[in-house]
């Protein structure tokens, strides 16, 4: 991993915004600039160096996994060890940036009555998750490797999704395949959604059975080696009818249209567009209810956001989910989501499952 | 569900607190005060009535399940509803209270900034949480399904742990029977930890093959209706040698003995060492390196935490673990844990399987 390219180009912004130091402590921001991936830890970097905090629970962990920064082990909070750490080294007021979207209002408050007149904490926001927007050959790799997982799930489901089976079943079959094959974790509650539910954009897996004749969204990811994987399809249960046909492949024209937008140099706003365009054309847009897709790595929801206003734009590097759907209330709805890398020149589908309506 | 009645509960907290409202942002205790599950939600509870604010992905959700509340949906995040309706109603400076540990210093200050001067926010902590510590007859009862779906899936443990097979198929095992039985999600990750990693208190399960002559340590737990089950079993894959069973023996012992001091008016400390003076005895107290239990209901942590310093008293209706373990880095760990009612008259144990030593 990139350890020390990653801090520098995270020092680079600590000039630019005059920092001396920043206090790293949303959990994938410290995996991203150290490796560490327990859940109790603050890493802060310097002008000249990086230093991890831990408690003693982590101490074998983090002599595994951090590297390029020393690591301080003490008997309290990470947050606390830091500002005592703080307290010793420094020798002026020290301009002392934190995560603003991350820390609570009672921990910053504690941080400033423990520093007092050694440090002044600096609100900073998304200076990580910027960085983390570009992903770098290793991560890349990484994704692929989930993006690959993910896509070798939906037999599983072709094999227990029937009329009569509660959602929640296949979900559990697929989530034990998921864990069978490596996945640490689900990267989110699998969504199994079905007849009407299939109207619903979150319909988490429930006690439902599934019904003939009506759609089965399957929106799941896994959790391989820190990175998601993101991917969506839609069945049918039986034979498609006229109107079940056109609303599919008008989700799925619109999928491909927002996919083949996807290069350097459109921004996300654009994207959106082109999916929603599609669906305009056949009257089908008003049920279009949420963005077109967002950022995906060592979390689900990353930067950037697909959104139409977003005039984020579109660079190498990127990955992001491209996820039209169509929802109407009470009867069906279709969603279809593909994870895609920007290219020097375009972009890369990283999920590989086949996009025709399968009918089970 | 008692929406109302805890409700008033936290109007008492404000008056006293001098608060003409607070802002209740973090989930459980939205769930807790209003019953709505989703997770963009804001509740603004006043000495008069309460607002509850989502945005319109959760118009019929909320609808459905929130009471004691009326219902804003506004096509904007939660907070700059709430926000936006405090400067609509206002008509002078309010005292509100936010919660400190949930709210982050970006929000804050966007808080702050939108509101002006028709509010001042004030920082609270804990007091929805201390409400939640001792539990209404409902919630018991809950409590008392999400532990029996616990216990329900020890026999998928003894199923399925077998020498050779990867820790993280006993635990895909038990979570597909989770979910197939009504469990929405998992608790937490769930811990199968074997040979040398039992000694790691946090081992969730991994690739690594369950090998003979050690120690398995079970930890799990689901969630069922919005409660958590928490409990932990060891198995012995073999016949467990004199050592082990002595180790496993007292751990036993002082997992007994912190049950057996659990009842109202006992500090949470007491119990702590009531568990490790079992252990102190034998000189293993040095091996048991984490506190002896925590509460549990709508999130798997909660106060009480029954540390070695708790002076929190006991009361009737909270809902504790007790869980000594015994760890010996690099060659095994054993830790027993139950999930314990505190009565009017001591306590009663909500977990049931067996604490006898399961070889397999």
């Amino acid at each position: 991993m990139y350890f020390a390219r990653r801090q520098q180009s995270l020092r680079a912004v600590l000039e630019k915004q005059r920092l001396d130091a920043i206090l790293i402590t949303h959990a994938p921001n410290i995996r991203y600039l150290c490796g560490f991936t327990g859940s109790a830890g603050a890493l802060l970097l310097t002008a000249r160096g990086a230093t991890f905090f831990t408690d003693g629970r982590y101490r074998e962990q983090s002599k595994t996994e951090v590297r390029n920064a020393r690591i301080v082990v003490r008997p309290k909070s990470p947050l606390e060890s830091a500002s005592e750490w703080l307290l010793e080294k420094a020798k002026t007021q020290l301009r002392v940036g934190i995560e603003s979207d991350h820390v609570s209002v009672a921990a910053r408050d504690r941080l400033t009555s423990a520093l007092g007149s050694k440090a002044r904490l600096i609100p900073t926001s998304m200076l990580v998750e910027r960085l983390r927007m570009i992903k770098d050959a290793d991560e890349i790799q990484l994704m692929r490797q989930a993006a690959a997982l993910g896509d070798s799930l939906f037999a599983t489901i072709l094999q227990t999704a029937r009329v009569g089976v509660p959602e929640i079943e296949v979900a559990a079959a697929l989530e034990y395949e998921a864990k069978k094959k490596g996945a640490q974790e689900m990267a989110f509650g699998t969504i199994i959604a079905s007849g009407a539910r299939s109207a619903l954009p979150h319909g988490r897996a429930s006690q439902a059975t599934i019904q003939a004749n009506g759609f089965v969204v399957c929106d799941f990811g896994v959790i391989l080696t820190g990175y998601c994987s993101d991917m969506t399809r839609t069945l049918f249960m039986g034979r498609p009818s006229a109107e079940a046909r056109r609303i599919y492949d008008a989700v799925l024209e619109a999928q491909l249209a927002g996919v083949s937008a996807v290069r350097p140099g459109a921004t996300a706003a654009e994207i959106d567009q082109a999916a929603r365009k599609s669906l305009k054309k056949i009257g089908l847009a008003k049920y279009f209810t949420h963005s077109t897709g967002h950022g995906v790595g060592l979390e689900i929801h990353e930067a950037p956001r697909l959104a139409a206003t977003s005039q984020e734009v579109l660079q190498p590097g990127m990955i992001i989910t491209v996820e039209p759907g169509v929802y109407i209330p009470g009867k069906w709805g279709v969603r279809i989501e593909d994870t895609v890398l920007v290219t020097e020149t375009g972009h890369e589908i990283l999920t590989h499952t086949i996009k025709e309506l399968s009918s089970c």
